[in-house]
Parts: structure tokens; C-alpha cells; sequence
């Protein structure tokens, strides 16, 4: 499944999964008595590990009882099993719809009390809570009446969050006004934002490969075109390369880039890879997207380069910043630094179609960056701790399993010994209470199915009990080949 | 300008504002020396009045002197002015931009110590802030450490507050599950994600004429066709058989509907006008959106008829709600409530795109909503006062305007007697401290300029002062014409 097939898939007017397909990456022989329950699970597989997107139309009944060559009763019964499980939804009249079941949601996986409590989360790489956020949301409240008196929408953002932010960029060797910053709900709403103003259908957008999901199902969405360029931890100078070819060779409108500790393989950009990259990329007009979400999560006391900003001419390189992953991402305050004309299109179109950003969450930006600086040195000493455990669990669990330790982020990008799916290992692992992204999530195509990517978000028993069923799981799954037999389970 | 206009002037390959256009919306002949200063006000008035959006790519300088047949050095300096006053942004090869100035922006409004303190902004319907929103994040603030141990990211919103927004709905005669809610930053996200799921390029949306200016925005940025339909307030009836036949003729895919208090003529649909309407949109496969986010600002004490949810089939009516109208925009907290299929793509869409909503704000909107209703009487009250207010001074010092009193609602939706023009008296209230929205802002092509909507949002004293700047200015613009001459100020 490509972004863009997803998306028509689940398109609202849209034909849906057709029946063929569907019946592909099932795997026609793979079916075993009794077949609706074989069937039930083998979409659920799909689902589960990303294969099919949630909201997608599946097929009309007959038409995949005719794909499959099973009998109309037996789709029937399967999906009724995805609905009664939480894995479908039914309209009258409208068909079928994949769904992710409530209870081993997200929200089960940390809140106290909530079902299947015991679910361990490893699909997603983001850090809990830490309390500097209860002291800055009570300092928020005590500036909050001053704000009262007033309608509370600001298209911009909070002034003062505005020049906090432009005082960041300039101690960090890029100067900046306030005017050249909007706050955003998050970096992924400022890379939607940024995205939508910079390209449309057809435009080519480099993109490294592996990276970060949401960029490519962005790019979908405006049915731009990514073009993936191998970015490899161990040599970045061949993806600088790689992108000055990629960009010239597809006439790119721009490029998205993670230039600190990259997600998922932790690569970093040296100061000579970005001003290479940089000067490159705007002689041929391609405006950089520069992601800085994880720059301040050097967890080896070095010192990071200046930012891609600070090697290109003003409007060559938008930068996307926020505190999700150095604070916590239940804050959802993020900052795009750009020139005024497009900042302007930018703020004019959240205000249009998000209104603005909650006035006390601002607020309580401006005290978490007042007090950065000494919460960074906490937060990088956990990551550091548990990172550091979760690489000596997997050493010694699962030897044959490539670990390289990464020197910041938030995940270990681990290569899985041949023959293991990480597609199939994340479907094992779901039942037994562990949640993993699959490989795959991180590419275009079918790539990187032989990697996992695993955050060390988690404290250090969460991870330990993480890999024990990992262990478990793997000598289960060893040998199983993937996509064509996801009903393995 | 219609709004489909509007973004493509904005649009970042686009062309731009014609020339030709834009000569004609200043209006040929009134230019009048020093020409360059009487060019950059007409400008400066079609962005104030919203005629050119903010974002748009003004003409190159030698077409627009070609169309208005003065010299290239005329409206160079005409731009250099724009710029200077904060007006357009330019970037080197990339033209010059439309945009608003910092200092007389919405913050300027209400930001103590901001500059232009003395500004009176009746541009917006949006109340202050009430103690409770404290007290509401205060509470909040008890419950946060529940949640720092997650990692923050709730896709479909905070279980409790999804449970309080389901029992409000069952208690107003509209069953509903948690499961059927999904949490959206504020009812123009939801507006924005339900139109996103609901239309697409050519889809035709029945909407009321006048009505709530982002809707018609965001379906200019899908490209779908408004369909308006006349809504009179003293004849809601002729509005129900006119959206019955307009989406007859249209094949409409959608309906935009404000039932309670519509914005800005404060029209109400009867509990029969509801269930007529409904019937005729769901034989006809037109899918409501209802934005209910007036529905509790009934002034006059009476019962507002059912939801119109509860007159349609299930997954005929979309409703959205929020706290932004009733309690306070700066708190950005929204919902939708739609059947499953439906709102699971929403719900996918906007992690995809936004990721989560921030988690304090969905604790105090759970507190906010555990004392509504005791802090809507007080509301209410001050709505009602502040109306009345501002309907007395109308009459007093403007007894020539037609000014209907509404119940319910934020705001007046006045006629304006023959020769007076709302964009004009809007242009000229702005360097007097007041700032208006014109009426040609809440209709389809030129209609409304000769309505005005005045918000009774602010406090008496503040409605007082701007009725003494309307009287001022209306003197002083009446009998000017609109549209041919903006520059007249």
C-alpha cells in the first residue's frame, strides 16, 4: 500500500479497498478452517500493523467472497467478528470501515485504570510528562487573567512566546524577530501548515528514507510526490549527495528534512553535510522544510550544528520546532520561523481553517523555555539511562539482532536477523501486550520490513518487560514470511 | 472577490491578484494626488474590509500602472508605502504580499501595555473570558498528573470529557455514547475536518445566506460550490423550502447549518422548521453539518427546540459544538458527533495532520462543562444587558438604521439606510479607533455591503464609545459610494 492508496481507500465518495487487493496482501492460500475467524484476523493483521489504514472502505462482501473463493456467509462472518471486536464499523448503506478497537487504543496504554492497563506501548517515541509542566501550566494560570478581558484569539500566537522563540533561534546562531515566528498546535500541524503553503499536486518533495510517517502521509494527502533519498546514520555525506541528485533529477519544489537525530535512524547532518546541502538545494529553488523537533535531544554531551536555517539565504529554509519531544507532547505547542510574505499565507490559512492556538498553553510554553535549558539536562540523563538499558536488554535477548546506539533522539533503529518480519513481529507481539510500529510504517513501498524501530521513551521496566516479549515473540515468529501470510498469528 | 478567488490570488505558484481586478475594485477614477498615497490607502482599504485577502500577491508594478494608466514609479512608491505601514511584506523575486499590521492587529485589541490600546474592535463575536475559565484550569491542573506518566497523545480526546459531551447531548433528547464524540480544537477545526471528510472539488454545500464567513472559506480552499440560500430571520419557513429546493437543483452533497442563533442574523429554526428540513435533506442524501456553537445563548429565557440530529436517521446530521461562544474562544476546545465510519476517517485525519489536542485544555473543558449551566445564567445575563445597551445607543444616535433585536446570539445585524455603505464606514471607523467587519463579509459576491453586524460581545462602556465612532463616521461617509470608491477615507 502506498500514502496515496490509503487515502483513496478511505476517501469519503471514494471505491474503497477493492476486493483484489485486499485479497493480495492477505495472501489467497493463507486461509484455515475456520475460515471467517482466519479472515477476521487477517484483516485485523492489516489494520493493526498499518497495511490498511483505519477509516478504509472494505470491500462489498460478494466481491471479496469472489476474490478469496470462499462463500459470501464466510466474508459475512468476518466482518461481523471486526465489528464485534472493534476492528470495523458498519453504516447501513455505506458499507464496512476499518477502525482501531477502543480498548487497546492509545488511551489504554497509560491511563490508570483503563483497560488492558497492562499494554506496553513501544509505537510511539514520545517521552511522558516530566513536572517542570505542572510548574509552568501554574505559572501560565497566574498570567492567564490578563488575557481574560480579551476574545482570546490570536492568529499569530502569544507575543511573548513569539520573542521567547526568536530569542532561541538567535543564542543559537540564527538571528530572528519575533515577527519571523508563528506558533503552531505541534510540530506536525506546523509541517501540515508549512506543507500546504509550500506544494501541491504533482510536486516533487524530497524526503529521507527511512523517516518520519506523518511527512509522507501528509504528502499524500496534497498528492504531492515524495522522493526518498537512503539516508544512512554511517554516512551522511552519500545523502547529501543523494538529495543534490534526487533534487535536480525530479525538478523538487522542496524537501523535508530532520537534520538532528533523525526518526528513525538518530543520523545527524555535520556543519559542512548542511551547508553543502543547503547551498545545493536553493541553487535549484527547492525550499528546505527543516523539522528541529529533536534538537535538543543530544544525549553525548556534544554540541549540535547550527541550525539549516543559518546556512541559506532568508525564505530558503522554513524551521519547525517544538516541545513535544524535550517536554511533553500533551503541551501541543509548536513554532514555524520563516519570511514574513509566507508566514503570512501560513497564519492566514490556520486562522481560516483551526482558528487560534489555546491562550494557557502558550503561556506555559514560555515558562517550559524560560526553563529549558535546566530540564534538558534531566530529560537527556533519563533518555540516556534508558536507552542505555534498553540496548543491553536487546544485546542479550536477541543477539543476532543488529543494535547500533544512537547519540540522541528518542528510538534505536534495529536491524532483524534474516528471515524475521517486523510486520509479522508487531502482529505477534500485539495479543501477548506489546504495541510496535512496524518497519515499514518508515518507507514508501514495502521497504524496511527487516527493521524495528524502538523508542526509549519508557522507564527502564517497561522496556526490560518490552523485550522479554520481544524474545518471546521472535523465536515465534522466526521464519514466517511476511505480507504473503499475515493470518499467522 | 469571491473566496474561491480569494486563495487562488494567495496560492503559492499562483498568479497573483490580476491587475485588471484590482483596478476595478479600487475603481479607475478616483485616484487623486499625490496619486502614489491615494493608491496605497485604496489598497490598504480593500485588505481592512477584506475584499483582497490577507496573503494575496499583489500585481507586478508595471501591470497594475498599465491598468490604471499611471507610472510604474506611482505605484512603486504606492508599495513602498504598503510596506512601510506594515501593510504588504515583499521578498526579493517573489513579488509583494498583502498582510495586516502588527500593531493594529486583533492583539493590539485587548493586550494591555499592547500599542494602540485605545482600539475598539467590533470585528469580533467572541466574548471575554469569565472567572470560571480559572477555576476551570485550576481543577484541571489537580488532575494533570494522571496523565504526565502518558505520552500525551490522545487521537479521539480525553475519555471523561468525550463521556460529558455525550451526556449533554442524551439531555437535550439526542442519545449518545462517548464513542460517537470526538474532541476537535475548537468548531472551526471541527467545521474544517468534517468538511474535508464530507466534500471534495465541485461537491455543492447549501448554505445560509448571509452567513458565517470561515465556512465559505474553507469550501473555496476544497473547491467545493456554496450553494446560498436567502435566511431571513422573520421567515425561517421560506429558508427550509428554499434549501429544499436549492439542493433539488444543486444535487447537494451537504448542508452548512447554524440552527440556533445563526450568525450574524441570529435566526432560529423552529422545532418544525428542524424536522422539515431534515427529512427533505436526508431523502435527498445531503448530509448536515449543524455548528450548534450558539445554542446555548438563548437571551429571552426560552427553550431551544431539539437538535436537528434528533429529527434525521443516524449519519444524517453531524453536529458541532464548542466552548468558544458560550464560555471563551482562548480556551480552543470543540466537538463533533457523528456515527462511527465517518468519525473514525475525521479522527484519522487530524492525527495525521495535527496530531492530538493539548490534554489541560480537555481537563478544564470537563470542569467548564460540570458548571455550565450555572455560569451560563450570568452569561446570559451580561449578553442581554450589553445587548440592550448597544441597541439603545443605535436608535439614539443612529435613528435612520434599521437595528432588529435579536434572542440570542452575539450580535446585531443592522440595515444600513440607502447611500450608506458598511465597507466604507468600516475603512473609515479604522484610523478612529474602531474596527468593523463589513456586511459584504458574511454573504457571496457583493451582497450585505449595505448591512453591518455590530457584536455585543464587549462591555457597555466600550459599546458606548463605539457607537459615538459609528455616528462620527457615519456622517461622514454617508452618501459615498462602495466598491467604486474605497479610497475615499
Amino acid at each position: 500500500m502506498t500514502t496515496a492508496q490509503a487515502l483513496e481507500w478511505s476517501a469519503p465518495g471514494g471505491s474503497g479497498v477493492p476486493a483484489d487487493r485486499l485479497a493480495t496482501l492477505l495472501g489467497r492460500d493463507t486461509l484455515h478452517p475456520p475460515l471467517y475467524a482466519s479472515l477476521a484476523l487477517g484483516v485485523r493483521a492489516l489494520v493493526a500493523d498499518g497495511r490498511l489504514p483505519v477509516g478504509a472502505r472494505l470491500p462489498a462482501e460478494r466481491d471479496l467472497a469472489a476474490a478469496l473463493g470462499v462463500s459470501r456467509v464466510t466474508v459475512s462472518a468476518a466482518y461481523r467478528r471486526l465489528r464485534e471486536d472493534g476492528w470495523a464499523d458498519a453504516r447501513q448503506g455505506s458499507g464496512t470501515w476499518t477502525r482501531l478497537p477502543e480498548a487497546s487504543g492509545v488511551v489504554a496504554a497509560w491511563i490508570p485504570g483503563a483497560p488492558r492497563q497492562g499494554l506496553l506501548d513501544l509505537a510511539h517515541a514520545a517521552p511522558s510528562g516530566p513536572p517542570e509542566v505542572a510548574d509552568a501550566y501554574t505559572a501560565a494560570l497566574a498570567a492567564l487573567p490578563r488575557y481574560l478581558p480579551g476574545h482570546g484569539y490570536l492568529p499569530e500566537g502569544l507575543p511573548e512566546l513569539r520573542a521567547r522563540v526568536a530569542e532561541r533561534y538567535t543564542a543559537r546562531g540564527l538571528p530572528t524577530t519575533a515577527e519571523q515566528v508563528l506558533v503552531v498546535p505541534g510540530a506536525s500541524g506546523g509541517v501540515t501548515a508549512a506543507m500546504r503553503a509550500l506544494c501541491g499536486a504533482g510536486d516533487r518533495v524530497v524526503v529521507e528514507h527511512p523517516g518520519w510517517p506523518n511527512a509522507l502521509d501528509v504528502l499524500a494527502v496534497l498528492r504531492a510526490r515524495p522522493v526518498p533519498v537512503a539516508l544512512d546514520p554511517g554516512d551522511t555525506a552519500a545523502f547529501v549527495a543523494g538529495a543534490h541528485r534526487a533534487a535536480r533529477q525530479t525538478a523538487a519544489r522542496a524537501a523535508y528534512l530532520v537534520p538532528d537525530f533523525s526518526n528513525p535512524t538518530g543520523a545527524s547532518l555535520s556543519a559542512q553535510d548542511r551547508e553543502r546541502l543547503v547551498v545545493s538545494l536553493q541553487q535549484q529553488d527547492v525550499t528546505v522544510l527543516a523539522d528541529e523537533t529533536m534538537v535538543d535531544l543530544a544525549l553525548e554531551g556534544q554540541r549540535v550544528p547550527p541550525p539549516l536555517a543559518a546556512s541559506g539565504r532568508p525564505g530558503a529554509v522554513v524551521s519547525i520546532g517544538s516541545l513535544s519531544k524535550s517536554v511533553w507532547a500533551g503541551v501541543r505547542v509548536g513554532w514555524m520561523r520563516a519570511e514574513r510574505p509566507l508566514l503570512s499565507r501560513v497564519a492566514a490559512a490556520m486562522s481560516r481553517e483551526h482558528g487560534a492556538m489555546p491562550v494557557l498553553d502558550q503561556l506555559a510554553a514560555c515558562a517550559l523555555l524560560d526553563g529549558l535549558d535546566a530540564a534538558l539536562v534531566r530529560r537527556r540523563e533519563q533518555l540516556r539511562e534508558q536507552r542505555d538499558v534498553l540496548v543491553r536488554a536487546l544485546r542479550t535477548a536477541l543477539p543476532d539482532w543488529g543494535v547500533p546506539v544512537p547519540d540522541g533522539g528518542l528510538a534505536l533503529w534495529c536491524s532483524l536477523p534474516p528471515g524475521t518480519s517486523s510486520s509479522v513481529l508487531a502482529d505477534t507481539c500485539e495479543p501477548l501486550g506489546l504495541r510496535l510500529a512496524s518497519g515499514s510504517r518508515f518507507g514508501t513501498g514495502h521497504a524496511f520490513d527487516d527493521r524495528l524501530r524502538l523508542p526509549f521513551t519508557q522507564p527502564p521496566a517497561v522496556l526490560r518487560a518490552a523485550v522479554d516479549v520481544l524474545a518471546a515473540a521472535a523465536g515465534a515468529s522466526a521464519g514466517r514470511a511476511p505480507a504473503r501470510s499475515p493470518l499467522v498469528l
